[in-house]
């Protein structure tokens, strides 16, 4: 499976709302195209969506036929901020733009901005596979023999470019020979649990199971899952973890059950400019709750409030698995110190 | 809406499993067609589904042209049997189909049994609404105006006869000028919250707004919920409430959050005879959460775990609304003493 790809001049993406059912690939060659695959979560996940917001503003580099520099930077920042905006919760979008908005802005003339842009993507994607596998390699010393896992959402090779974030561990653990199982909510409204997650372990004959997301504290319960792992839209300095809708409850249902919650996270991830009030929610259309398929479930006129994201406070994560280390309460301090030399800056 | 009927001959019931798109009824005439609304769900709810095993048995005993007393009492027994495993964990089915077997079993000749089984059987509807609209005008004094009450599943009129169990205080405090706001949970994987909770209370005008599973949580970290009220499908001597898979988990995220979380039922639904350990927890057809309308969700070959009940302690529990009474903790003590001249023992 190779679901993003760099063709050469076009950015090759598998359609990710079309799973499991149909394997239907996208050819994106404008910065609209990337957009519009942010947006209609043709391409979703944070890590993934920073990679695709990165070669958004590199196809849009290569688009422009400005012969004046300072035209041709105007047109790339105008750029940055409107693939930036396609989605607003996940950090890695914004922070990837703009680690390739930064390097266009280095070079000396339009010629290499445009190389630079590509080059910069590339590296970004390359970067975030490297991460990936990190945190596999460092979240398997977290997994025991006989585990079972759940894990909320997607956060698997799909949401990233190779391996995941929080199946990247599981991944690696299984590689090593240790028996992990796998338990995926099914993640309504948009269903990535049912969809993707269990999608891709099975094509990579990971044992897994879907339930839907009321029975997790069922399962917690009846002691059928041993460690939860969740990835992150976004982390902010003060160490609250942003992420799907309902992670926050599996979170606060893992504390009830002495449970070890796990967030797997790139720094791309790491938001150090914000403290959590100040993370925007995003809310979707309704929907992708009053419609399944072609069936209408809600009655119409029915009001429906459809928030997609939820914030963990720290006091419920037990550690969260970066590519640099696993970093431990107290987050504040803990990410401070792991960010203390992190050259980006918001602009 | 009169969406349970007796009609002489026939019982007239509402097909549940249609809403909201369609609102079709259906003619049960024998024992098996009571069987058949109650497994596949065109019929629901604790009260619902025995009031609908009483007219199961009464119709069984209107069919039978056995001539013998000995044989038609056994017919009859069987038929109970029957019916009663229909489905396993609400107890107002075996509760109700075995008044009925009792009623009839005190008859001196068949004749009399035919006709004591049907009168039965309209008694038992009509005390459900009775109670229904008892466990409203009880359950209002605990509603305040301005109040917005989160409700799972549904647990309102179409659960009962009428007025409902959970939605009942809702509708008496809308009745006595209190202005009460519902948010009704989706309920995967059969929806009964978006589709019936929704509807039922829209042709009510009643605000309800529908929210995913995952988003309990988050609303109630946000304050926009101010109490929770939900039906029991059973509830031990010692105070455990078996109710629609989900509850257990916003009952934790409910006493988490210091909102107030009530349980409604009527005196059908509580099981004397056992201890929660007992129970017994359906689990459904795996299609109820891979398949949605005609959309393959889950991918083919994936494991799927559905239990659709699950158990709630008293210690969440404030309070368990009745239409004798709101008890209080210690339950055990209080459910004794609520019952302490119930005449039904286990057959």
């Amino acid at each position: 499976m190779n679901h993003i790809q760099w063709m050469g001049r076009e950015l090759k993406i598998l359609d990710q709302r079309k799973l499991p059912g149909q394997v239907k690939y996208l050819y994106l060659s404008t910065i609209e195209d990337c957009y519009r695959s942010i947006v209609s979560m043709q391409v979703r996940g944070a890590p993934l969506i920073g990679v695709v917001g990165a070669f958004g503003l590199a196809l849009l580099a290569q688009n422009i036929e400005e012969k004046s520099k300072k035209e041709f930077l105007e047109r790339i920042k105008k750029g940055a901020q409107y693939i930036s905006n396609a989605r607003p919760t996940a950090y890695n979008l914004e922070y990837c733009v703009n680690v390739v908005l930064t390097s266009i802005k280095d070079q000396k003339n339009i010629e290499e901005m445009k190389k630079e842009a590509i080059r910069k993507a590339l590296e970004i994607m390359k970067i975030e596979e490297k991460n990936s596998r990190r945190i596999g390699e460092l979240g398997e010393t977290l997994l025991e023999d006989g585990d079972t896992v759940l894990t909320h959402c997607n956060a698997g090779a799909l949401a990233t470019v190779k391996y995941g974030t929080a199946l990247a561990p599981i991944r690696i653990a299984i590689e090593k020979g240790k028996c992990i199982y796998v338990i995926a909510t099914e993640t309504r409204p948009a269903q990535q649990g049912a969809r993707l997650t269990a999608w891709e372990l099975s094509e990579d004959h990971i044992p897994v199971t879907v339930i839907a997301d009321t029975a997790v504290g069922y399962l917690m319960k009846k002691k059928m899952i041993t460690k939860v792992i969740v990835g992150a839209d976004r982390i902010t300095s003060d160490g609250y973890v942003f992420n799907k809708i309902g992670t926050y409850q599996v979170a606060v249902l893992a504390a009830k059950h002495q449970i070890p919650f796990y967030v797997t996270a790139p720094s791309t991830t790491f938001d150090l400019c914000i403290t959590h009030e100040k993370v925007i929610i995003e809310e979707r259309e309704t929907k992708e709750i009053t419609t399944i398929g072609r069936k209408r479930v809600v009655p119409k006129g029915v009001r429906v409030y459809n928030p997609v994201f939820d914030e963990t406070p720290p006091r419920l994560i037990k550690a969260i698995i970066t590519e640099k280390e696993i970093i431990s309460p107290p987050y504040n301090k803990s990410i401070s110190r792991m960010f203390s030399n992190r050259v980006y800056k918001k602009t």
